[in-house]
C-alpha cells in the first residue's frame, strides 16, 4: 500500500517511520511512504503556502493553489483516495482504518494553522478525517496516526496473523488486563486462572474481564457489541447480562 | 511544563519535536521533553522489556519492574502526574488536554504490544487515556498528540493569544470554512460577506457556517454547547434553531 503525505514539515515524519512496525513494513516493502514538501509547489518567490484570511481574524489559511498543484502532480499516476486531516472532520475510528487498509493509495493532506482554502477542500477532499476532539498544530501527527494504525491491519506486518485481529475494539469491547512474569510483583499475584492451563477457563475469565472493563471505562462501546448465545450465558452466570444490555440500550446508535 | 517520556523508542520522538511550534516551545523553555528508555531500567542481561503473557495467548506484555523502577527514577524529584497511554483508556478531549496543560510534571508512559502488566497500571497509573477508538502500534505517537495538544494551549505558546480560544471544540462548535487569496479559484469565488469589511456580519456568518458544519457532521456536539440569547436569535433567523435544538436533545449526555 502506498501513503503520499503534502505537507509542509516533511522532515517530521523521519523518526517515527524509523522505528518498530512501520520501519519493518517499509523494509519489507509492504508499505512506501512518499513525502511531499507543499512549499515546493508554491509560485511566489517567498514560496509562500499561507495567507490572511478573508474577513478577518487571527491566524493564517493554507492556500488553495499550491496544494492544489502538489495535489495534481500527486494524481499523475492515479487519483487515489484524497483525505484532509483536520478536527472538523468525521471521527477516525478502527473502522476507517480497516476500510482505509483496502485502499492501493492513499493521499493524506496535513491542514496547519487556520485550515486550508474552503475551496480546495470542497474541489478535492474525498474525505476528511478527524483523530478526536482536540486540537493539534497541524495535520501532520494525525496523518502518522492514520499511517500507523492503517499499516498494522495490513494482512502480514503484525507477526502473529490474530493479534490485529484480537485487539481492543476489533470484537467492540476493551482488551481484558495482562500480566507477565514474575508471578508476584509488589505484593500483587497473578490470577490464579491464567496458571492453570485450563484454556476453556482462561478464555472466558479474560471474556468477562473484557466486560467488566467496558462495562466501567466505556459503557457507550456496549450498544454496537453483538454476543452470542454461549457469551450471554457466561455473562448471565456472572450476573453481569442485565448491566451490559442497560448499558447497551441506553446508548442511542452513533454513526 | 515539563514532559517526562517513559518508551522504549525514544528516537521516535526526534523529528516531530524538531518542527513547528513544538521546536519553537521547546527552544523558548516553555515546554520540556525529557525521553527515558525503559530498556536501561531492565535487569537481566538481554535488557527484556517485554515478555510472554500468562494464561497464553498470541503478543508480549510489558513487564512491569522495569517501567517500576524507570518510573521511581523519574518520580525522584517529584510525583507528576502518571498517565499510560492505551487503547483502553478514557477517550483524550480538548478539555483533557485544557486540564493537563495546568500540571507542572506530565509523566507519559508508552504502552506497546499487548499492553503492560495489569499490576503497573495498578500500582503506579493515576490516569489511563486512549486518543481514538483505534489502534496503534505503541503508545509514543498518542504521547506526542499529548504532547502537541497540551503544548499549544499553554500560555504564550501560540502568537495570538486568542487562536486557542476560537478553535473548534473550544466554543463546542466545529469551525467555519476559511477563505484567503485569490478571491477567485477554480470558478468558485469567496463569499461575498467575507470581503465587505462589516464586521458583525462577518461574525454572524462565520457562526452559522460553524452551527452548519456542526449540524451536518458531528451533530453529536450540540448537546454541550450553551448558546446566547443574541445567538439563538441569529439561529432563528436563519432557520437553523428548530434543526440545532432536536439535534441536541436527540443526544444523551456523554461523561
Amino acid at each position: 500500500m502506498r501513503f503520499e503525505v503534502l505537507t509542509i514539515f516533511p522532515d517530521l515524519f523521519t523518526s517515527p517511520l524509523q522505528e518498530g512496525i512501520l520501519k519493518r513494513a517499509l523494509l519489507a516493502d509492504q508499505i512506501r511512504v512518499n513525502l511531499h514538501n507543499i512549499r515546493e509547489w508554491a509560485t511566489d518567490k517567498h514560496a509562500m503556502t499561507d495567507d490572511r484570511p478573508f474577513g478577518g481574524g487571527e491566524g493564517m489559511v493554507m492556500k488553495p493553489e499550491p496544494l492544489a498543484a502538489c495535489l495534481k502532480d500527486v494524481q499523475a499516476d492515479g487519483k487515489g483516495t484524497v483525505v484532509l486531516l483536520s478536527p472538523r472532520g468525521a471521527v477516525y475510528s478502527q473502522e476507517t482504518a480497516e476500510r482505509l487498509a483496502g485502499l492501493d493509495k492513499l493521499i493524506l493532506v496535513c491542514g496547519r494553522y487556520e485550515g486550508v482554502d474552503e475551496r480546495f477542500r470542497r474541489l478535492y477532499v474525498d474525505e476528511e478525517l478527524s483523530i478526536g476532539d482536540y486540537i493539534l498544530t497541524g495535520g501532520e501527527l494525525a496523518a502518522m496516526v492514520v499511517i500507523d494504525s492503517v499499516t498494522r491491519v495490513l494482512p502480514g506486518v503484525l507477526g502473529c496473523a490474530d493479534s490485529a485481529a484480537r485487539d481492543t475494539f476489533s470484537c467492540g469491547l476493551l482488551k481484558h488486563g495482562q500480566y507477565t512474569r514474575p508471578r508476584e510483583f509488589s505484593g500483587l499475584s497473578v490470577p490464579e486462572v491464567l496458571l492453570n492451563g485450563d484454556h476453556a477457563r482462561i478464555e472466558e475469565y479474560r471474556f468477562l474481564e473484557s466486560v467488566r472493563e467496558t462495562l466501567h471505562r466505556r459503557p457507550d462501546l456496549l450498544g454496537k457489541v453483538t454476543f452470542s448465545k454461549a457469551e450471554k450465558k457466561q455473562l448471565r452466570r456472572a450476573g453481569l447480562l442485565n448491566q451490559v444490555q442497560q448499558a447497551a440500550s441506553g446508548q442511542p446508535q452513533q454513526n
